[in-house]
């Protein structure tokens, strides 16, 4: 029998945490609650991918800073993003100078980062160590779909790729009210035969039940004992069907606890973001600000954070492929405690 | 003061492990040495992505294979590859079943993949963990480079991508003879300014020559306390440039132990390989063969592996940025101690 759940007997702690995000976030319900926001969403660079990297570079610092720390205390970072080859990190932390892993999850990426800071400070591989990642609606839409300027009309399931980064600095040292980790929990890709680009919800939402229905399993826990199963970007599509899928599958009803950080960030019916909000920066930003703020007021006290990621790429697209889902879990508890 | 060097307390041992290779490799000079070679290296597909993927999921079964397990019993996986999104790993792990965590560190992801499945192992997060990865020359000049049918030139910096996957799986239980991982350390990028797309040794050399340095400082070792102090996929322009800068920058002198993965997978005069070898491949099927029967078999005891990594990406290159190298290390020793 394996290890479906890995329990981090050493509770990690949220040290620190900062959202970065664009215009269009900024005028969203969440507005108040970002550390930055930046209006110009170019940040004065010369092409979208370099910008993102202003972004991830921003909610890097910002969360060392907030953290009382330098860089060069934080003995790792885990970090990824949407772009080929997770330019936007690799460009933006070349020149931090901290030891870099990179880490591939999509849009779950701000899980998969924060599982793997967590595990790593946990065992006592790391006393601080980083989760990061950004995306840009401009950067991702060039690279998935189509040039901007093509102006391509959106179905009513495309997602509007958020514009932001978010960071999280895990420490082995306790820090009053700060959120900890206590499980983490890694997915298992599904692919249900989505090809449609633009429905990545439905894409994801296999993934998602598969990972909540295991971790309930695996931890003997129903929908009640969390005060939110959070998933990353599922949207309006990819949440209904996340709800259906669970209950079809393994009788399992999430509808009173389930909150989507796509159906959190944008006013959906007044944005024109269709299906709500997408990208790794997405869940990270929602997660690093109002989630992460509720966790140590003690407003909340369980979350099972579960972002989930679309496993495309313009190329497996372009030859017709269908898109793997796949979700990561982590269980972020108060600080009150 | 951060943790440079991560020590392995428990010895995670090395379960199993599979080398898959192409027409090419096999008829280099580790030939016989391969689990399987393939002399299609279509592998029957209709695209060199898909071929790609083959290749990982042939290495990930023979390893599985050779450790007496089934997937079902693999509880954790970390992967990657040089395509966009980690394409190879994410559409050949789908069909396993196995959680999966996506890694990105370019052609250093065999090291990157290995230290993260030792970590796991260690730290009790997993009974048996997977690392691997893959590369095809097809999938990877198309990609970075100009289309095969262009025809394009080859300059004498250039290096040939592996047409190859590896796999190496990890286990918290001791098997005879079978090496360990005892101590892992992440890289940091650095970038001295290489945009040469066809110079991928110069643009990682520095990274290596930083890693090497800071693990030899760290654990107090000379270069003369390894058998094999084993480079990525330098090839021989890189390689001459890593000794070079160690001994500048850190009066450092490996020259009487180190080998390159790049230069041992070929030979380099005879099959118009310029350089050398490279890719996420190179090193993964130089390791998963004649490296760990090596310390498997007593004729070496002590390898410092260090794989390095180009975390350009197409779009970056197009954009005219420069080209920022990662080098990750892993310490395996023998089994018979």
């Amino acid at each position: 029998m394996g290890i479906e759940v890995i329990d981090l007997k050493n509770k990690p702690c949220v040290l620190s945490y900062a959202a970065v995000a664009g215009k269009k976030e900024a005028n969203g319900p969440l507005k108040d609650l970002f550390d930055i926001i930046n209006l110009d969403t170019s940040m004065g660079q010369d092409s979208w991918e370099k910008a993102e990297s202003k972004f991830q570079q921003a909610a890097i610092e910002k969360a060392i800073e907030k953290g009382s720390l330098t860089a060069q205390d934080v003995d790792l970072i885990f970090a990824g993003d949407l772009l080929a080859q997770c330019a936007g990190s690799s460009f933006c932390i070349r020149d931090f100078g901290i030891p870099y892993a990179g880490v591939y999850g999509a849009c779950s990426t701000m899980a998969l980062s924060l599982i793997m800071a967590s595990m790593s400070v946990n065992a006592g591989y790391s006393h601080y160590a980083a989760a990061a990642t950004s995306s840009h609606f401009c950067s991702a839409e060039k690279q998935f779909r189509k040039p901007l300027e093509y102006g391509g009309q959106r179905p009513p399931a495309a997602q509007w790729t958020v514009t932001g980064s978010a960071c999280a600095i895990m420490s082995d040292k306790d820090k009053k009210d700060m959120p900890h980790v206590e499980k983490v929990i890694f997915g298992k890709i599904r692919d249900l035969g989505i090809t449609d680009e633009n429905n990545m919800g439905a894409a994801m939402a296999p993934a998602a039940s598969e990972t909540i229905a295991r971790f309930l399993k695996a931890t003997g826990t129903a929908p009640e004992d969390y005060d939110i199963i959070l998933t990353g970007d599922l949207g309006a599509v990819g949440s209904r069907l996340l709800t259906q899928l669970l209950q079809k599958e393994h009788n399992i009803d999430i509808s009173s606890v389930h909150k989507d950080c796509g159906l959190m960030i944008y006013h959906l019916d007044e944005q024109d973001v269709n299906s709500g909000g997408s990208g790794c920066g997405c869940s990270g930003v929602v997660l690093c600000s109002k989630i992460l703020n509720e966790l140590a007021d003690g407003t909340l006290n369980k979350v099972l954070f579960v972002a989930t990621g679309a496993l495309l790429s313009q190329t497996t697209s372009l030859q017709g492929e269908s898109v793997p889902g796949i979700a990561h879990g982590v269980l972020i508890t108060g600080g009150k405690k």
